[in-house]
C-alpha cells in the first residue's frame, strides 16, 4: 500500500470537514493514559527532559556552522540548555533552492501523504511536544498538550486538506474543442499549480507550534520548500516538528532539505535577512504589529500575518450573570492573557446590564466579575493550571506599569503559587475601570492579563467603539452578551464589517478564546490584526500560480 | 418567475464551465446577421452615431457637477464630441457607501440574478459596443465586436460564476456538536462572507471593456459596490455597461449608486484621488507598470493588476515553417500589436530552426517571417480590419523610435490605407534584428507593432531569456515551436516557474494572442506582468472576509 492510499480516507474525511464546518478532530485533546497509552506521559516528560543540557540533533538537514540556544523555562527560571545547528542565511537559501524542483515535481497526493505521515508520527510525540511548549512559552499542561500537540496537527492537516482541494480545482488536462462552424479549433490543454519557491515560517514564543504549523504545512502542501525560523525563546516545539518531517521526507527517498529549522537568538536575529532575500516569496509570521507590517511591506512575497489586536467583549443583557461573569473569568486568567484571543475591553453601558432579576449596575457588574475573577485565582486547585506562567520578564515589566494608567483598580495583578514550580513567573489579572473618554488607553494591546471595565453611555456606543476599535487597531476575537435578536443581530452585522467574529452569550465550558480547526477561522484577515486566516482559501490560493499550457490537439491535426 | 429562477440554469452551467475549462461561451462572437438578426449592425451603428455629439444621459447615477469628455476616433481623428456627468471624489464615494449596505446585505442569488440580466440586456447592445471600441481603442470591427462584446460579457459571467461558487463555500449556518465526554459543548454557528467596501475599476483604452468587466463584477457578486473610472479616451462603452447596470438594479428597487461611472480627463484624472480615498479598499486596474506598481503599494487596499510585460517565442524546431509564419505574421498585425497578448522577442538559435525539409537558417526564417508580414499588410482585404488603428498618437511616435534602436531593421513600418476612413492611423509592424547581447533593447515593452528577431547561441539559451525576461519585467503569454517532447517539457517547466503560459506550435487560425473566457487564465498573476489573473478563485476571494458567529444552541440549554 502507498502512503498515499495509507493516509487517503483522513484527507477526504478532512477536505469534507472543511465544506461541512461541523466538529471535526483527528487528533483526541484528551490527554488521558486511556486514549494515549498508560506511560505516554511519563514517557514523554523523560523524552523532554533527555533533551536539556544537549545539542539537539534529530534534524537530518546538514550541520550547520554553529550551535545556538538560549530557551529558558518560565516555570523554573532556568536555561534549558538546549543548542540547534545554525547555519546562514545563504546556506539555507542554497539547500532549500536544491530541494525544490523535487519538491515540487512529485504529485499532490505524495505531498499530502508524506505531510499526513510526519503528523501521525507527532502523535506519539505530543506529551514530549506538550513539557516542550510549557517550559519555553509558559502554557500551563493541558493548555500546553492541547494547542502544541493535537490542536496544531489538526490545523496542519485542516491547510494540508485546503491546499489539496485547490490544487483539484483546475483539471489537469483536458481537450478544449471549440466549434467555428464549418471547422472546430481543439487543443489539448494543461495546467499547472506552480508553487511560488520558498516559504519562510516565522514563530511566536507563546504559541510556538499551534501558529506556525498551518503556514508550514500550507506552503508544503502547495509545493513549496519552507525554512522554520522559531522564536529564540521557543524552539524546541518546532524542532520535534521539523525533525519528524525531516525523517519521514528521507525515508520517501527526498531531500530532508525540502523543510529546514533556522534557529536564531535575541542578540543576532535572522528573520529580516532570510524575510529580504529574493528567493523568499512566501512569508508567514505571528508577532508584533510593528514587525509583521515591516513584513507584509516587504515587495514581491506573498506575505500572511498574524499580528495584535484589540479584543472586545459587549455586556448589554444576560439571562445568568454568576455564569456570566465565571466564564469570562476564566477567559481572562486562561494562560494569564498571553493568548491573542483574550478579551481586554469589557464594555459595559452606564445603565447597567439587563437580567431577568432586574438591571445590574455598572458597580454590580464590576464587583460580580472581579469576584470571579479573585475567587478563580485563589483557588489552588485550578489558578496554576488555568493561568500558566508569564513567557517572559518584559510582559511582567509591563504588567506593573498597567496599575499607573488612568482608571481605577477594581482588581491588583499578584503573583500566584505553582505548587510545582516554586520560581514560576506568574500574574493574576489586573482589573482597572476606564472611562470611554480614555480611549488612548484602551485603543492598544496590552499583553498580558489586562481587564479593563469601560462604562459607556449605551450599548450603542458600546458595538461602535468594539468595531472602531478593531477596524483600527485589529481585533481576533469578541465576545457579547445580548439576549435582544435585533441588537444581536446589530452587533453580528458591525462587528462583521469590522472582519471580527462574535462569541454570543457563552457560558459554561466554552471561551470566546478558542478556535477550533475545521470549523472557526482563526483570524479572519478582514482587520489590522492580520491578513491571513486559518484556513481559508486564500490563504493557500496565494502560496501558487495556475500556468495553462496549449497545443493543437495531435488527433485534430490528421 | 424570481430573476433568481430566471438566471439559475446559466449561472449553473457557468460554475460547471469553469471547472471542466472545455470550450464554453455564452455569446456567441460571430456577428452575423443569422445569430444578432439582420438589422443589429445597422441598428448598432446608428446607436453609436446617435451618442455622437451629445450628452451621454441615460446613466441613472445623480447629475455630477459638470460634464467631461474628450474621446477621438482613432479612424477620423475627429473628436466624439460626448460628454459624461462629472463628480467630485467625495461625492461619488458618499453615494457608493450609502447603497453598500443595501447591496451587501442582499443575498447572492439575488445580486448574481441581477448581474446576468445585465449582460442580458447588454447582448443587444454588442454592435453598439463595437463602434465605440472601434472609435476610441482603434480595433478593427471584428476584434472590437468580439473582444467587447461577447468575450467581455462571458469573462464577466466566468467572474460572476467564480465569485458565487467562492460565496457557498462554507456553509451558512450549522449546528457544531462537540462530545466532551460525560456532554457535548453543542454551538449554533453562522458564516458571513463581508463584502470589503468600494471597489474601483480603472480602465484602459486599448480594451475598454474587456479588461474592466472581469474586476467590476467580481466586485459586484461579493457585495461590494463599485465605481468604474475608464480611460479618459474610451469612455463610451463602459458608459453603456454602466448605465444597463443602473437600469437593471433600478428595477429590482435597488440603488442605482452601487455602481457609477467616474469619467475623467487627461488633463485631470481622478484616479489618485479615488484610488487614495480610505473608503476605497478594492482596485482593479488595466495599464502601465509605473502606476501599477504605485497602486499595488498602496496601504490596506486588496489591488488587481494587469500591467505590461515582454512576450517571447521560442523557435526551435516545426513542421511547417510557412504555415508558422504566416500565424505568426497575423498575431503582430492584430490590433497592430497593441494587444498585451502581442508577442514581441522572437528568439531563433544561431544554428537554425530544425524542419522536416532540413535545418532553416537564421536569415531564411527572418526572411519566411517578414515575408509572411509584408504579404499580409499588402492585402488590402485583410490588413485594414486586422491592424486596425493606433489608438494613440504617442504610439505612433514611439514607433518611429524603435527604428533608431541599436539593431538591423528588416521590415519598416508603414501607414496602411485603410479605404473606409482615409484619415485613420495605422501602422504596420518593424522588424528589427537585434543582438542577443543587447540585451536593453528587448527588456521592456516596446508597445505597438514592433517585432525583434533575437538570435541566441541555442534553444537553451532562448529558454533561459524567455524565462529570465518573463520573471524580472512580465509576460502574458509566450509561443513556442518545438517538436521535441523533452525540450517542450522543459520550456512548459521552465515559463511555468516564471508564470507564464505557453502556446505551442500554433498554426491555423488559433493565435497566442488569444485567450478564452472559462479556459485559459487571462495573466497568471504570478509574475510583473500582473498581480491577478481572469478568473482564478484569488480574484474574488480577496473581494471579501468570511466571518464566524456562534452562541450556544438553543436547544442544548433546555
Amino acid at each position: 500500500m502507498s502512503l498515499f492510499e495509507k493516509h487517503r480516507s483522513v484527507l477526504t474525511n478532512a477536505v469534507d470537514a472543511l465544506h461541512k464546518r461541523d466538529f471535526f478532530a483527528l487528533y483526541p485533546e484528551n490527554p488521558s493514559p486511556k486514549v494515549y497509552g498508560e506511560t505516554a506521559d511519563a514517557d514523554g516528560q523523560q523524552r523532554f527532559k533527555s533533551h536539556l543540557g544537549k545539542k539537539f540533533e534529530e534534524l537530518l538537514q546538514e550541520p550547520g556552522d554553529r550551535w545556538v540556544g538560549e530557551e529558558e523555562s518560565p516555570y523554573t527560571l532556568e536555561s534549558l540548555g538546549i543548542s540547534y545547528p545554525a547555519a546562514s542565511t545563504e546556506t539555507l537559501i542554497s539547500r532549500s533552492l536544491n530541494a525544490f524542483d523535487q519538491w515540487r515535481k512529485i504529485t499532490a497526493d505524495t505531498r499530502a501523504a508524506v505531510l499526513i505521515e510526519s503528523l501521525e508520527r507527532l502523535k506519539d510525540r505530543f506529551f514530549e511536544i506538550a513539557y516542550a511548549t510549557m517550559h519555553t512559552s509558559g502554557q500551563g499542561f493541558m493548555m500546553a498538550f492541547q494547542a502544541s500537540g493535537p490542536h496544531a496537527a489538526d490545523r496542519a492537516l485542516e491547510a494540508i486538506a485546503t491546499g489539496y482541494e485547490e490544487l483539484q480545482r483546475v483539471p489537469r488536462a483536458v481537450t478544449w474543442d471549440k466549434p467555428m462552424g464549418k471547422f472546430n479549433i481543439t487543443l489539448d490543454k494543461q495546467w499547472r499549480a506552480v508553487p511560488k519557491g520558498i516559504g519562510l515560517v516565522v514563530g511566536c514564543s507563546t504559541f510556538p507550534t499551534w501558529n506556525s504549523v498551518p503556514g508550514l504545512y500550507a506552503s508544503l502542501i502547495t509545493g513549496n520548500t519552507a525554512i522554520v525560523k522559531p522564536h529564540p525563546t521557543a524552539i524546541l516545539p518546532m524542532a520535534i516538528f521539523v525533525a519528524e518531517l525531516q525523517k519521514v521526507l528521507a525515508e520517501e527517498g527526498l531531500d530532508p532539505h525540502i523543510v529546514q529549522l533556522a534557529p536564531d537568538t535575541l542578540g543576532q536575529q535572522i528573520t529580516k535577512e532570510l524575510a529580504e532575500h529574493p528567493d523568499v516569496v512566501l512569508i508567514d509570521y505571528t508577532g508584533g504589529s510593528d514587525f509583521g507590517n515591516y513584513l507584509e511591506n516587504l515587495k514581491g512575497k506573498a506575505v500572511f500575518t498574524e499580528k495584535t489586536g484589540v479584543n472586545s467583549v459587549i455586556l448589554d443583557s444576560m439571562e445568568n450573570p454568576d455564569e456570566v461573569a465565571q466564564n469570562l473569568a476564566f477567559s481572562v486568567l486562561l494562560y494569564s492573557g498571553q493568548m491573542c484571543t483574550a478579551p481586554q475591553n469589557f464594555f459595559v453601558p452606564e445603565a447597567g446590564i439587563k437580567t431577568p432579576g432586574g438591571t445590574l449596575s455598572f458597580a454590580e457588574f464590576a464587583e460580580k466579575f472581579t469576584g470571579a475573577i479573585e475567587s478563580l485565582v485563589n483557588n489552588p486547585k485550578a489558578a496554576p493550571h488555568v493561568l500558566g506562567a508569564i513567557q517572559n520578564q518584559r510582559t511582567s515589566d509591563r504588567l506593573s506599569e498597567t496599575a499607573k494608567l488612568p482608571g481605577r483598580v477594581l482588581l491588583q495583578s499578584k503573583s500566584v503559587e505553582n505548587p510545582v514550580f516554586p520560581k514560576a513567573r506568574t500574574a493574576s489579572p489586573v482589573v482597572l475601570e476606564v472611562a470611554a473618554e480614555n480611549r488612548e488607553v484602551y485603543s492598544k494591546e496590552l499583553f498580558g492579563p489586562v481587564v479593563l471595565l469601560i462604562k459607556t453611555k449605551s450599548t450603542v456606543q458600546s458595538i461602535q467603539l468594539a468595531r472602531d476599535l478593531a477596524k483600527q487597531h485589529g481585533a481576533i476575537s469578541c465576545g457579547a452578551y445580548v439576549t435582544d435578536d435585533e441588537l444581536k443581530e446589530t452587533i453580528a452585522d458591525q462587528m462583521g464589517l469590522a472582519a471580527t467574529p462574535v462569541s454570543f452569550n457563552l457560558t459554561g465550558g466554552i471561551y470566546l478564546n478558542q478556535n477550533a480547526g475545521f470549523s472557526d477561522f482563526h483570524v479572519t484577515g478582514g482587520n489590522p490584526a492580520g491578513n491571513a486566516s486559518f484556513t481559508n482559501p486564500e490563504y493557500v490560493v496565494k502560496r501558487f500560480t495556475w500556468v495553462g499550457f496549449r497545443e493543437p490537439a495531435k488527433a485534430a491535426a490528421v
